[in-house]
């Protein structure tokens, strides 16, 4: 397989897929406990993490990224036999490892450390980042994406950090449609994170896909006006949550141990690929909430583009050709189920008349528009 | 660990839990295609259905069920390189290797042959399902398991065949609340698998938890009435198809691929755990939808019973102690997220302002009572 | 006008229209108490009352009920000024005079007396009832209505003690599909009234309209097997309610003070027409919650049967012109609104997402299957 | 009764409630035709608006408004046989007549014309405008209320006309948050009101209670900046549209034919009165889809403000004895109906699994964070 740096696939056009959720998708397989959302999984029981790896590289992710979100000293279980380092080497080795069977780029997260204070006290916070950094770039990882900030300065010393390096970085905030947690602007961010520096600039996590989608929007309006052309990279929530707020999924009651019936389904990430291609959006992943089957669907959606379709579609009917086929021998069951827009049009029933559509909150919050899409 | 025989357990008043959904959840890896259903997985990527075995095996499951589900010639797809034995073999093997590292018990299915017709010319269904027990008692698989029939008449032939060899045989028929696929009614079934020599009976599949508890307590009250006593077993649909008529999950407009909104949450496992336990059912299970952590949220429902939690539940906070910890903290939005009572008592919102509750079916059915539990 | 008697009408295949509701219409006008719901608003307030039952004639109602439903001594208001039978006396006076000006038939209710113990201690019903009787044959009544009874007896000597004049008589109980208070099934209480001497049998009230096609369809299985032919009747509730189990409207939480969702809107009044008369009722009208419109619906829709539009028509759009007009001239808003069949198969949006489709009950109730015409 | 002026009342800290609806109640009553909503029903049958106009009244409406909405030529039916002027006439007379007998003040509305293009011609706008209000100044009404303007501009020549006259005069904009036709902001247009003269200023129509208390919030925000102080009124629709967009309730799918699950409460009413008191406003009542029952709870609510409850509450259980005493009989399924708060903190079930909560708009719109409240 091909391994061409991703600054010249993007280059040339390329739509770059990410891969999904590694912590939700783990602790519904038995090792990550929600709550402490802590990836000592790779060191303990590295063959369900390369599991998960396998799934997304066979689901048609370009890109597997080290499993090391949140992976501060602070927050390990007291009783972690690991240390931040060791995790981190592990989850290294294991991108590494599967990303050369299948061919695909590793990327490393640099998160918000927790211990961003303001603009004149961050020294903890940049000693932090750069240590992360260190550990990637002795591992060789091919690419740094900032992500999960909710605060533009601190994400712009991560950029800074980041870019010391001559890695590719890209650089997603998680933000609502409000603004940063200080209410700085979508289209400052934007514009903040391009002069920073950074090679990608988008959004990620908290927030559903069409939610994510408005933000880009006005991201990419901003970059245009300032004549900034950084990569757009979009890598949203695969929870509906229009009932939000601003601080996104983790406000709604359910999260997080009853969001089932909020999560998305194949079509939904179908249209969220198409409608993130159509905006000039070409990092295209997901996060907490997209499993392995999300990504095969972006991939098959994207197929027109892309010119392939991922390992796994070997086990998917994308063009729904055997239930055509039911439906051509009139078993009534099937109706409609060899259609790919009935499908796409359909608003899944839920089978529970006792649930509410939206959950009421203390402090009311505007409902996006993007609930209509 | 111990590895006593599994009616010595029941016999000793032990829960059995069984195991999850093979085909669903692989078709969510990318390991089984939808519409086919079938299980070359095996010996295609056998470490993806190893390391499905293994966290049911973590998340508390009793038992290891070999992935041989729909396995028939004329089912597999075209292209398949394996057997069926070649299949049924490798599927044997994965729960023999995971059965011995976790000391579960291996259980193999007997399924509808699709070959049945009537009572007078059964020969053809009585050869496939004679077929399949032969690989599994060559394989020494521990029990045998009759499993998703829709008529009583083919189960009983099942049933017989089975009880030929010398392992336990549980039967769990597949049917609504109105009866097998001829209308014979719950209470019959009950009785003529009792009678033709099963030592557990039930059901399992499309239906939700709800509508087969109130199956299960009407098998119960037909069995209690002839004075028959084999334990009782049960393995739902891990979907809300209160609108699924008599074919269930199979009929809403969702299945196969939009059923997110419709999948049991964990506390929804936990409830029907404990009801079924107080109705005396003794082999507890999921079918279809229900993944690892349902399995071990049944565990731990059941940890006063059964003395014991799973070890996948050194990853989850069953008791809720970080919850309760940011409550007592103060913090808003984990408000509530401490008391177990209040996740049970809730119905979760869908986050889904343009779904209905229910599905309009063109042949009118009645919403099922258990709607409402 | 004319003014047949109504039994001829209904030989000549005449489809004879009911009138709507009088107790809650004119609650919510502020003339009746809800909790009470008694008619002393008929002396207090006559000009209210015979507003309201010029507005039903006006809409094509061939009757004129008196409003007289549940004026018995015992639930009068302590304060009330007007004794039972003065009440009475003004309603018959009122329908007289309204139905004079609109050539309306004239027709009295005979309803559950309260009192009814069991057969062997009837007397005090079987007085109340009859000495209601006497004050509807003073006033020379058209017809006598047996109505909302709960119990097949009391109705059978509701029907014997009407049957003592020679007026016309109908009897429609008040039950859910599982039979009368007492559990007598449909199919025995319409035979029962039937060989009582009714010359209508039907249902009224407390289930909505779907709920009583269903048990309507039931009572004419019976009848037609018992080869006894008398009129079919149904006045249905005009609120949604298949979570009402089997005392309906009463036990869902709304009721009586937030029954607005549940309101049937004028195309599920022409459904339910339509469905009614396709099954062979030939009274068809409306009990709590039909106000004027649905009534006027009701007359549109069958307006292919009757040869006639009623008086109000004059302001109702019934064919849509004025909308299909907006439509042509290409008005986004008035969208697929000019046409009848739209209208007739929308399910209407609630506007309300924090509200279940269904009440939680605390003892399960099976949902009817009418939830999904 | 007293009859003292409605600004001396206001000045000495008075409530003043509005009537209801009109149009929309009389059409459901069979005199207006919706598509049309022209009031010639006034001279066609006096006697059906005269028992609406005391409905209000003894529900406690302080006002008795003529029915005279829009009332132009060009908009009257085809063929109807009243002129505008004979229609406005006999508004006058009824609502004079009423206003006599319960003491109401008589306000005349002055709405948007139809025929106002932009502030360099508006002559044929202004013409139209003088002429209705010498009818009602010629009819000694006592308050203009210009009421439904969409247009800031016509709404200035509006007051002002009125202004010319000494009656006290009202101006309410019938606008969403996000302002007029225009796009002049709420806050712009609050203050250009009060500048032009207006005695009492907010909004009426086509968004629901809580939409149009936060425009009222936003209003008040603005005449306070501005130091002005004119009293502050208010008279929503009476259906629930979160989903209406900037054209509020005729966008939504169910209108004019199926708004019934939208339709407010009476608790709704309720909660919306002591909201609007606590804001500030004085002048509360409403718009399309007030009924009677609905004015008469907020009278009911404000009790503790006004000092008394109106005529119509001798029918309206409003402390909820009966309800109490039903409950504490242990009447099962009255559990809790004795409790206000219960009431007012339901969120109505709706009776309806196969509608969804939100309409699907084709130009996606933000949903109001007032659906929370």
């Amino acid at each position: 397989m091909e391994k061409k740096d991703m600054l010249s696939r993007l280059a040339a056009g390329e739509v770059i897929l990410g891969d999904g959720s590694y912590a939700v998708t783990l602790e519904k397989r038995g090792y990550v406990k929600a709550g402490d959302w802590t990836p000592e999984a790779a060191p303990e029981h590295p063959q369900a993490v390369e599991q998960l790896a396998i799934e997304f590289c066979r689901s048609g992710a370009d890109v597997t990224q080290t499993f090391t979100f949140w992976c501060h000293e602070d927050n390990l279980p007291k009783d972690c036999k690991y240390t931040c380092d060791e995790i981190n080497q592990t989850s290294c080795d294991i991108a590494k490892k599967i990303a050369k069977q299948y061919g695909t780029i590793t990327a490393a997260g640099l998160s918000q450390t927790g211990n961003y204070v303001d603009s004149s006290s961050n020294a903890k916070a940049e000693l932090d980042l750069r240590r992360a950094v260190e550990i990637y770039i002795k591992n060789d990882i091919d690419v740094i994406i900032c992500e999960y900030f909710r605060n533009i300065e601190e994400m712009e010393i991560a950029i800074r950090v980041a870019k010391e390096t001559d890695k590719p970085v890209a650089a997603t905030m998680c933000m609502a449609p409000s603004g940063d947690e200080n209410n700085v602007s979508v289209r400052e961010c934007a514009v903040r994170m391009a002069r920073a520096g950074a090679d990608l600039v988008g959004v990620n996590c908290l927030f559903d896909p069409n939610i994510l989608l408005d933000v880009m929007s006005e991201m990419k309006a901003a970059l245009d006006q300032e004549n900034l052309h950084p990569y757009l990279m979009v890598q949203p929530l695969g929870f509906r949550c229009p009932d939000g707020g601003n601080y996104g999924w983790v406000t709604v009651p359910e999260f997080p141990f009853a969001c089932e019936p909020r999560q998305i389904t194949r079509w939904e990430a179908k249209k969220f690929a198409r409608d993130a291609y159509n905006l000039g959006i070409r990092y295209i992943g997901g996060c907490c909430g997209f499993e392995p089957y999300h990504i095969r669907a972006i991939a098959e959606e994207l197929r027109d583009i892309r010119g392939k379709v991922p390992q796994a579609s070997d086990k998917s009917d994308y063009e729904l050709v055997k239930f055509k086929e039911f439906e051509s021998r009139g078993i009534h069951r099937y109706k409609n189920k060899g259609s790919e827009s009935w499908w796409k049009e359909m608003e899944p029933c839920t089978g529970r008349p006792l649930s509410t559509a939206l959950s009421r909150q203390d402090n009311p919050v505007t409902i996006h528009k993007a609930i209509f899409k």
